[in-house]
């Protein structure tokens, strides 16, 4: 094996927290120590870049992690690290500790703030993608998505017991900002008859046109799955709207929140995420920079960072097609 | 054994449903059957026995139900039971069926509709303690009590995970309105540092001292439970106000919601659900009526509907120190 | 408040493991802090004792542990301290450290041991029951029981996913090996046609007409629950010579095995050992020795170890005949 | 759209039951339903093709069973359908129906009596992969792998808290007779310090040299995930031989067994079914057969059934570098 194109590095995860991101921090944490490279962690995202707020990681120091939610690094936006001041003090800390590579966990935010720093200092640089809202080019899938589907339809599973029992309507609001991924699969996934997301036009005519067609097919209850990002409006406009439009509907509004953040990963997360940790170390080692380590069809893919971020990934339209076909 | 007292009974489903009540109604059905006594399902509670919503039911019909949340028969809140000609319009459908016997499952409203109703008609009437708030006097534990518990505390151990990664104070409201069963022992189990329920008389001030203990101990995120009936304000008041105690927190809501009312029951639920039932059909064949049948520990009593519904399962005051000495 | 009776204790958990018994332990070491009592932790149950394998805890001590299975003081079966030399090396350590109270986690072989134990040598003694096979005499359930009933539980609702579509009948062990109580309230709970327990005596011939009679019930497919300690046999004699009855039939069998004694504590594992290991301090603290703390009915009650030992938690026929009206 | 080259299909599902069959299943009828196309269930595999066993099946009748684990319309594995004359029969009864197409839902053994079945008779022929083995060519993941990785895994995470609080070493058995993948990913996922496979060279002396290695890194206790269909021996054989090799471990043996087979299927399992489910009615509708319809890369790409038999979906030998790097 060639030398490591790195000696010393960080790792930090960064944004909103996803299942499966210790699972990522174990993997780099043990690769480096495998291939005997000096690794540090650093707390609370790019802020402890910024506050000097390195530890040295052992395969000890990672010990069991795997099977847990959240980050033991802690997460966090940082504000300061978006000032050329705060990077210049982020990189001299680097610096001091000889730090010669980064791997950054996180979301779009995330990369784009590594970026930035890269470009201005030069220290080596891999994204990992780590967010629920499995947005980000360049993977099939984003660490923790996949436990974040699980958790959103576990819950509607349950919300349709007692939507059934009581012949109710249910809206139902899951994450996602920007992204309709998780409305879209946990709404297929639960039979949903209506799936409302940022991607798509939605209008309210077509929205009481789904439920005259589910009344004349028979349906008592209904689920209406809704991403935060949802443009039509807040889900309470909407279920007031459709409550104006349907008056003998019993109709009720549920948002799952931050429930859908936490948990143990999946077994596809933790896989998915110990090879991603894997893969960004390697790709340091090799000299990579500027690079998100991605899955794609179960092999391991580099895309660069730029493009990563310009980039999105899309939503499958012919996927609310068959929703609609199936939810009938 | 001695003649049963009862040849054809109804049973129903009413208020809030509660996993467990499908394996409960599993229960009245079969054990029905098993005494060659002819049982009915009526649908939507009480409204079922006003619009003659009358099936016969054998062991076939409640196949597989055990694992089932929500109720088959469905539920429904009845306005016009409570009125003379309602509950009138009822007994005739009893009548016309010759029905001699009814289960009633369902909370304390169910109760007290059940119990006019056999001071009017002398129907035989058992009640069956289905219902997660667990405010049910003559019972250790009522139906769905202890699947929701385990839906609460499995959310906030999810939100947990995101609190601690992100040093964030969230509120955590769950169910009930007039007890804090739920809030006490999800709360209790999660180490909460705070519990607000409807029993106790809360302050701000008190909840501030709360969160300066935890400060003090080193606490940089936590979770405070809020039962939905409690009386300091809503969720988000108490949150509001927090926020201008300790502006530096970063603080959030959570309402758990409906998805504390589904769930496929635990062992737990099926298995009292399960003795209930039997208890009830083996009651009414006893000749008793007007009577609630429960179980304390682990052995089943039968108590007046007219005491059941009076008292109330009052929550252990101990709980509450118990839990604030173990949230240190 | 009067004087405590203690000053420094000792927690220990011993014999199987039970999920809770970290819940029971987090209660014993805030407790103690809270009162101002000295406590040291003992790894390895007994053993801990007799190798002088102390470690003061603090509240800090057994953060976040009340979500995880297993106990962190590790547990074991100790040789040494049932021969009269181990106890007195056992003794010399706790006088070394000044203790004059010990909390022992764990079942029935626990109690007998701690019982001579403080006969010999008089260091004050409450035990908690912590076992998942709920045969404990005092208390309404064992810490880590309703735990494992819903881990049997769901893995057999698995199994029966795949029996219904492949007509098979599966014999299913679970555990108990003096004790059925897991095995009814499963096989209860999922509609099990046979449940076969030690604290009866069941029969082929017994077996074999269940089988007949579910036949004729339509059944095309079947779960019988074993406990681990059947005296009929082995579970996978008993699965041939059903074969050889029953030629025709596709049999399987399933042993659950240890995951029974694994995961995240339910919350009624969680609340109960949080009482229970608050109520050993208090009860310590106020004096009492040789005693076992339990729950009777949402209650604390303590009991002579003595009777908790000698007396079992007897298993309610009324049980078995309600599960066998049930699972027509 | 151009006319549908089908206008009468059946749907079966055969071989091995996997979690997401009722998901592929309600896909096929819903999606026929939607355009105008005849669907027919045919119970337990090609039996029912055999005996005529054909259901015709309306949106109505896939109702709920989205969340379900198994398959309603049963499976098995057919002798009769091997024979010449066993599929003269099938066809028989096909043409009676008039079906001019066929959903085979199952894995390589089902592929390969359909592709016999459409050369000699020339029925439309469309394959759904869905086993739990993934080891079928032409797909990322097949149906039921997902959900059985997460059953697998959280089996092992509770067995992990007993080995650790015991300081055991665990052989936990997982399902796959020819390939690993369910060992090597829930072994990945779980920090297991050995992976025993089929398609890997192993020996016990690689086996004792992992032990030694975790012994060095301070383990005491260790999961070690051997598929079923490892060479190197039975389960029992490798406990034994690791036990006189190492006669100080208290070792342990697991075997998961059928609960790998069962549940709810998670949200990637009941995406993938309903994408599967939806894809196969397109590709009939569109005069494909012979083929098998798969996701890569979330994307539908259709592979001849030839193919899909001969090769196999490999597994990474990368991950076992991986997991051995990782689990240090």
């Amino acid at each position: 094996m060639k030398e490591s194109a790195v000696k010393k590095i960080v790792v930090l995860t960064s944004g909103g927290d996803a299942p499966g991101m210790n699972a990522a921090l174990r993997a780099v944490v043990r690769t480096a120590s495998h291939y005997k490279i000096e690794c540090y962690g650093v707390r609370e995202g790019f802020n402890g870049l910024i506050n000097d707020d390195f530890t040295k990681m052992g395969p000890r120091s990672v010990k069991n992690i795997i099977t847990e939610g959240g980050t033991i690094l802690k997460s966090a936006r940082s504000l300061e690290f978006k000032t050329a001041a705060g990077r210049k003090k982020a990189f001299e800390n680097c610096q001091k500790h000889g730090i010669d590579g980064m791997v950054c966990i996180g979301g779009d935010g995330t990369f784009r703030g590594a970026k930035v720093f890269n470009e201005e200092f030069g220290i080596k640089t891999i994204g990992v993608p780590g967010t629920i809202d499995n947005d980000i080019f360049g993977t099939d899938n984003t660490i923790g998505y996949d436990t974040a589907l699980n958790t959103a339809m576990e819950a509607i599973d349950k919300i349709r017991d007692t939507a059934t029992s009581h012949n109710r309507i249910f809206f139902v609001e899951v994450m996602g900002r920007d992204a309709g991924f998780i409305a879209l699969n946990s709404g297929l996934a639960t039979g949903a008859i209506g799936i409302l997301i940022p991607e798509k036009k939605d209008s309210i005519e077509e929205l009481f046109a789904t439920f005259e067609r589910a009344e004349k097919a028979g349906k008592a209850s209904s689920i209406v799955v809704v991403a935060e990002g949802e443009k039509l409006g807040s889900i309470y406009d909407i279920a007031k709207a459709t409550q104006t439009g349907f008056p003998s509907y019993d109709i009720r509004v549920a948002v799952l929140g931050h429930i859908q953040r936490g948990g143990s990963p999946s077994c596809a997360d933790r896989v998915l995420a110990s090879r991603l940790g894997y893969g960004a170390v390697i790709g340091l080692m090799d000299g990579k920079t500027n690079m998100m380590v991605g899955m794609k069809s179960n092999r391991m893919v580099y895309t660069a960072i730029d493009e990563a971020v310009k980039k999105h990934n899309e939503i499958d339209q012919d996927l609310l097609k068959i929703s609609e076909i199936l939810s009938i």
